[in-house]
């Protein structure tokens, strides 16, 4: 009753093949990274999470790395290891230099620390910015 | 017993009235927002946390829009009411459109998703992304 | 199929009568506070969460005005409205004067922002901090 | 002053042994997991959460494969690695399959999602949800 | 500089009404519910939403109504009210009796409970719990 | 690409070193822990974290060791497992009794369990909490 391994590409099902090689050839990388080999425990749940990552992070009106430091903002506020050490490496990539990464954690830290004030403070919204 | 005022311009004390015309030039608006009207009932947590902003907020490697939509992404991981209303305002003031917001909604959303199929599938970080 | 609603003391059973009647002879008070007449609607959950809260908020090593302030401190970081209003209520009952408050308020929201810093700089535990 | 270690059973008080002898019967088991063994520390503690946890997980209304993928899916939400260890397994002894599995962590992980686009897109309860 | 107003059917477009429609039709439902008039705002977060959670919340292993009940508790945990009110009723719709609700709640707030003492005693994952 | 790593003083810059002198003066230890060390590749960060966390810790009307206290709860509500670690030695530095410990995190626990309950009851703050 021990928890099922990831699945290596080697041993996939043709399902989850077509969603790596996507993943690969998207992000021009020689495998994928452990996330998605977990989650093909769940051949829907990975091509679902995949296709929605894929349309969510494309480039739009937002940089892909302004993304990244969006999504890495997020996992640090929610304490999540791994999704920290996966968008801080996508965030580089993407373009994050370390100035970049100070500002980053300055202002997630900030913004944890005043939404605190903000609740204990019990502060009513003001009606300008009821809108 | 009952819950001490905000503190209006008009009742604060010289030392209140030094950071809200700091706040009040800094931003360009005639009044400050009522967070910092509660905060003024302690001085000293008001002057701290008002000069931690202006810092962390003024333009650097990261251009303020993006740094107020960062705290955006926070406030609203967090849930906290009057800082989603009171970021944004200040994100949309800053340069943010609906098409930006769209787009740093879906992010947001999909980050929240993701750290926590991480969490529940137990991913170990992948050796690359450990330094 | 509407939400069954709050239990009155006059529409409640003897069995939630006893725990209103501990609650309100523990306390001092006249009438139980809505997060009771909520739970009542499940007695079970009344009695055991009255029973370990009662057990837990007794005067112990750590005063009562540190308990209230610790849980008005755990609420503010979760976001509990209705939780930061009753047990900001408590701990000025408990003795908490308004600049035990604000001191309150600057340590918790202290701990939000470096908590994230500690998690955005993946910074590993100390060996002297293991023990 | 380093930390107490946790309390094994050859190690415990009469009045640890009681709760855990009480933990091995019901659950039928040899030893109790390293939670009891360190919340032991603290006998009260132990006492009131293996009751209260007795209680609440008990067959009732709910099948004890539903409670048990609850108590996953909330600390999956929360990122407690040691409660997804030990609640991952013990869902899996009351039934849980990995389909199921697969469908928990999915519905988890959208409503992690949703949660922060209702919060972002500031949402207002439609009247027929307020009753 | 007003933030846009919900999308209401008569004045979506064609590509939101096709969403809107089959909301309606899969749901048995009149309108939607104000989440969806509000992601509307953003057709594509609107279309990539609906269809993930159609096809996560569809009957599958589990029952639909132990799927909104798991939805519940993560909005509890998370505290987003208009989640709690909407998958509230949701799960009443699919099934969740007064008593049924009365057990998630416990066991919801449990796992809270036990998440932070888990997190607090620092308790090491036991070796029969890693595989 | 890799992570910059974390600044011993050896090798830190004069404004780094400034703040590092003044951490192990205020503590009177021999060296900074790994979490000043890891800021100090940001020194505006750095500066600006401790200067705000040593004003807020400082004896005031709340004793030392319920400060640490209060930041451990937050912590431990958080899931910070380097912010426990380092709070929970800073606690027991200022006088924290394992018995101490053993009620904070009796508090912690409950308030996380209680402030779950509310939410999930949704209890309106009653008339007299709301001043």
């Amino acid at each position: 009753m021990s928890t099922p391994p990831p699945i290596e590409y080697a041993d996939a099902s043709p399902r989850v093949r077509v969603v790596f090689d996507d993943i690969k050839k998207t992000r021009g990388v020689p495998d994928v990274n452990n996330f998605w080999k977990y989650l093909a425990r769940d051949p829907d749940t990975l091509k679902r999470t995949w296709e929605s990552v894929k349309e969510v992070m494309a480039r739009g009106a937002l940089d892909p790395v302004v993304k990244e430091m969006v999504y890495l903002a997020v996992s640090v506020t929610n304490g999540c290891a791994y999704c920290i050490a996966s968008h801080t490496a996508a965030a580089r990539k993407a373009g994050m230099t370390e100035t970049m990464f100070g500002e980053l954690m300055a202002v997630t830290g900030m913004a944890n620390e005043t939404n605190r004030l903000a609740n204990g403070y019990r502060v009513p919204i003001d009606d300008v910015l009821k809108g």
